[in-house]
């Protein structure tokens, strides 16, 4: 029994022990992340996309039943039942489920009981795979390690998610996520914008190698690329004020048709998070109110302000003539060809719940755990994509429709879980999410 | 200073000790009240009409804080400010504020930092109220005791609003508001329905006599009654039943065409909080699920539910013809006719949070704490009505739009706070609230 | 057979030539009245209160069809059966039909078959009327009756929804109903504003007399009335404007609470048809744009405007403390006392099309055929109501829900149409209609 | 002056005359089409998407006026200023417009008035074309060109407009576009479904050659290509019709989850324009309602149910596993290797306004002017597009999001207008349009 095909199924490798660490570790982040919240902070559900956390600890201890103690034989109790309506996501084929939309309009089960019933469940699935039969072992591996990448999926959007729900109070009474020492923090002087040459060609793309990866990652595949040339960083924020400046919120022609209609129709006139107090504008992060920080990467962004701040970019300064938003490929074959060590100050468990700005030179700076970066692509099933069996069919397969990739992991993405081929991918007016803007330009 | 006009001005009587009394205990219960509910269920606003438990207790104290500590030179501190936003309802005098639907998206204050927000705005009027200029004081305990009749207001509310709000959750997780144990329940054998006649004439209607009233139950002025006969009790569960079992909610010629289109657009198909289990009807009641009692009057009704219901059965009982929902004159005329003391399981301080059983063969039974009873009347202004002056015009006048007057006082109403002039209003569709039938018949 | 109950039948009286001239007659104005119309503007519906002409044609041709050929054994054709669902408005009674909103969306019939339905449906009554047995001419001829007030109903809407198809089109591009020769238009002095005593008391109120009216105007009944003084004659323009001029549109506390949520809602802030132009506003009419005339009665309010203004009015003139609508027994009251024959430049048969100033110093102006006066009362079934029997109990009584009442007639009523026990009746937020004010003042 | 870029510069090359004489012949089939319409049938926007004949009509005319008569000097009237905002479509660089949903809300200009601004239109552009100075008539000729290709985009979407707004009727009222003799129709036999190989590689996709061509086509670029097999037809309404009988739109399992959200939302149980008369299924034509032949392709479904076809055939015929929709280059690839002449049934030169079945083993069947093919690509630009200059440059650029690519062209598109290179696009959810399904394989 096996999630994946044949011929390229994923053994969790290891032992049962190392799997268990790994187990325990991923699963006590969970309960770490939320150490900080106030009680009221688990249950608000601001808008559909966002789910309330005692939703996401619920969720992703649901994900172990259905997936893991259901089908190998582990121990069941009564709350399986009870709470299975309530914390399905979008499995249809595991019965019917609360509409997303109500997940912020119900006091039961209390965040104590979800607490309790994610205990319940380690300390089930930790029973089964000390009992399992050896035969099963490898089987139920594979489906504890796509548990684990769920909810390091799910911790991500964790941080995503409470920046939103604390962002819903009032200016004055809002509390950062977190308390952070009021330092002095140095201006970073950042590398200045280059654009890094690669030469196309006829390359494969795709996951590669023995590791675990998501189906949508595969197969690997040949595409041809044109030669292009990355820029060596983000667009920060001060390069994004000019956009303002010059008035890019109030002009039609740079905008894509339905982008303009979702500005116009949810007032956009700004990235979000960035506040007008005082004539200054301010910035809204998990560690409170900040003044804007023009070295910084802006942050953020839908993909149609990334897309119309791509286009005037390309229309205003003669250098940067046919600057765009690079494909998934370009991104990929450049991530590939220069990426080494990310910088240190990437990635969840730098700790910084916020972008680094780029500094040091680096040849290609913030390729990974800095800021998700839109890309062009619409999120689509490689040629010959096959979605994972029974199940976890529905776990990417259905969603490929009007979205698109995001590359790059950002500075709330647990180290472990990013890979040089994962593809991300959110509706084109998503804003909530760590999202930035690398721009790229072609030969001409 | 005084928030009523000249010549029909309220003086709180009694000294500073009595009234200070008076605002210890009010207060007070708006904290017992709550003290059954889990952190989850302050928060949640399930529909646009119910606060959560957090703002009622907010915004209770905000009303003596505009409308006592700052006209009458009381301290203010730094929250007065922060939560004037969030915590003024519908004043549009006293500055701009939270839209109604958003009480329950926003998590701070948390409900720790109201409750220490009331025991300051307790302490600061408590003070107050002993050193103010004894030329003040009458005008001060006009004041104050309107807040208090308001605080009561939302005590009724409460009661309603935590119905709704547990009744959110599946009902496998769904906890009553408070556990009751479960001792039978004996079966009530309620008196026959009879009408009890009266004469009608050129009667006085309004509040009579020094003791305070709400700005709406004045002027005293005469109307014509013509003779009328009104039923000696409140519709029972099993009466309505009946009608459902006629089929009375597909009936489209039964319903007034704006209740139909409610009817359709909302899936009525029995009256709130009825539910079908395993072929029987069950009812959500504070004290948890309960098969439905036959005997006990039927609640949760809309009027337009109500008004159907008399016509169907005005139309199928011979013995029937010509029934109706009385005017609120009719209501009050009887009442007054009839009124002794109310039943002693009526209103909240009978602690049954629940409608009783007519029994025992009153002339007139569950005329008041009971259930709130639905007139014919439009909540209009009283011939040569005048508002409150100042801020406390905005109290009812501008409310008195396509809404109906309901009589009575409910099982939640405290006893104190009812009088027979006591009308209170809400819009046809409405369901949330304690409200029943109570049929009248016309001379023909 | 008859539509109304024993005790109150209205026997249509007169010879069958009597009844059939009266029927042509009627009949004949609904096709006048579409005369000057393009073949466009028949089908727009542009509102969902506003139903095309094409369809005002069919429908009145359907009530006869269900109404009198099918009961009275009339000869009936296929397209009665295929247009049944198209032309049945709102009778539950008679079967399933076209949503109201779509009545604009359709193609066929077209207007041509229209007009061919009808010839044929006037054919038939005719032949019918000719050869019923004498012993069904009076059941018959009461139904016909009925058809004819309704399709009058009919002839006043259609020329209020005309005014609105008409001015969906460009300021530019928009055409007069009718084009008028640009005649110099006297400026009118109107009646200064007076307001008549009236003692009150004890009164009867409703329909008297043998003549024919709708089941609404029935029971005559006693209701109390305390002494009153109604203006002489209705607001003007120019004292509108005054309200205007003080912001009374951006003065929350003047308007009811629904009121002004509505006035936000729609941007509401001026009278419907009132033009702002190069500084200077104009007024939609039927003739086309003209200068607003400061003389003539203020038109296309909603019942929320005139509430406003007469609390405006009471607030800012110390003269006119305590105006406010009148109720519509206060109406009917003073019209009974004084309303003698109606003022020449009044009612549809004037061919105005439009309101006429006050002038000539009349004790009550404008008091009928010039516009509909909104009252302060709700459309309530008078004490003991009865609605008429069959089909026809739909007319009215199920539409006794959040409406006001409005007493006058208009300057598209046809005065045979009117009765001063005529009861009009619309929801509060109505504009495009003919309706006006008149102010009213208590004895204090 | 040129819409185009240097260096793809089209030129229209001929003569005036030549010129002239496709300017008269293009324009006057928009006249021709219109003929059969009722003048109720010219006004009606029965959803937003679908515009109404009179504005079809006119907007096609104002885009000679903003791109030809004004940029070139000729001559212009009253009533190009007077329709400039209602007939404006998207174009935000030349000024304010009517909102796109309101076109079928105005009743001026009347049909007759659209009729003659288009033949004063007409007169001008042949004036103009007659004495432009020569240096400027290959600039005018290109953006005429524009123009007549434009206009015959709007000759397609005329036919798909008036097919939905007759069918808006009720079906027994319901009158097709033209009348045709009742004759036998022959059952056609269709081909086998076979599937046919094309090699792929890297190969070169865009429009070549020097003719004319939309900025979208272009530039020509290389993209790779994994071998593919594709389908020689259609899928036929019988083969779409077991998918309905295996619960095709009961299976959400089947669907892309945007897809099945829409076909919950509106109710879709099969494709636009099926219906079901008593248990059999009818197809509704533009020559009336037919018995649904079996042979003929399925038309008139969205991308979600050509996407959840294919994906249902893949699961349950072996010999069908991988099916899938093509790329647009994989269309493109097969049908230039293949293409010769169409079939004679094909376009609307055939006048059939309907699918023609395939049959006469052809290679590849039904490749063009047939049905409009549902491809997987999203409408992307190429790489390295530019699009128009100036005005123009709104066509085609700011729609590329969310919407799939269709090639091959309909029965409704005029042959001179359809090239191999052309790029049609529509959202995912659109079903009005001529849209078909053909498959394709992939080598395993």
């Amino acid at each position: 029994m096996s999630v994946t095909e044949a011929g390229r199924e994923f053994v969790a490798t290891g032992s049962r022990e190392a799997l268990l660490a790994r187990f325990r570790r991923v699963r006590q982040a969970s309960i770490t992340m939320c150490r900080p919240l106030r009680a009221e902070d688990f249950r608000l559900q601001p808008i559909e996309e966002v789910s309330p956390p005692w939703w996401n600890l619920g969720h992703t201890s649901w994900f172990f039943v259905r997936n893991v103690l259901e089908p190998f034989g582990g121990r069941l109790v009564r709350e399986d039942a009870q709470y299975d309506f309530l914390l399905n996501s979008y499995y249809a084929s595991l019965g019917s489920r609360l509409p997303r939309s109500r997940r912020g309009s119900i006091t039961r089960p209390t965040t104590e009981e979800i607490y309790r019933y994610r205990a319940s469940v380690d300390q089930r699935v930790e029973d089964l795979l000390e009992t399992v039969d050896p035969g099963h072992l490898d089987a139920l591996s594979s489906v504890l390690a796509i548990g684990l990448e769920h909810e390091q999926q799910h911790q991500e959007l964790f941080y995503t998610e409470i920046k939103v729900i604390l962002a819903q109070n009032l200016r004055e009474l809002r509390q950062p996520y977190r308390a952070v020492p009021e330092e002095e923090r140095p201006v970073d002087a950042v590398d200045p914008l280059r654009f890094v040459d690669f030469a196309g060609g006829l390359l494969e793309f795709g996951h590669r190698g023995q590791g675990w990866c998501w189906d949508n990652e595969l197969p690997v595949h040949k595409f041809y690329l044109a030669p292009f040339a990355l820029a060596n960083r983000l667009v920060t924020n001060a390069e994004y004020q000019e956009f303002l400046d010059d008035h890019g919120y109030d002009q039609q022609l740079l905008w894509l048709d339905n982008g303009w209609a979702r500005l116009q129709g949810e007032g956009w006139h700004a990235p979000l998070y960035w506040e007008r107090v005082d004539g200054c504008w301010w910035l809204w992060t998990l560690d409170g109110m900040r003044p804007l920080p023009p070295e910084e990467p802006v942050c953020h962004v839908s993909f149609y302000e990334a897309d119309a701040f791509a286009r005037w970019k390309s229309q205003t300064a003669a250098c940067h003539r046919g600057v765009r938003l690079p494909t998934e490929r370009e991104w990929e074959q450049a991530a590939r060809s220069t990426l080494c060590e990310p910088q240190e100050d990437a990635f969840l468990e730098s700790d910084r719940l916020h972008p680094a700005c780029a500094k040091g030179g680096r040849s290609l700076a913030q390729m990974a755990g800095c800021l998700w970066q839109w890309t062009s692509s619409y999120y689509e099933p490689y040629p010959g994509y096959r979605p994972f069996l029974g199940v976890l069919a529905e776990y990417n397969g259905k969603f490929m429709d009007n979205q698109r990739v995001l590359r790059g992991g950002s500075c709330v993405t647990p180290r472990e879980h990013f890979r040089v081929s994962y593809r991300n991918f959110w509706s084109a007016p998503t804003r909530f999410q760590f999202t930035g803007i690398r721009l790229v330009r072609s030969e001409e």
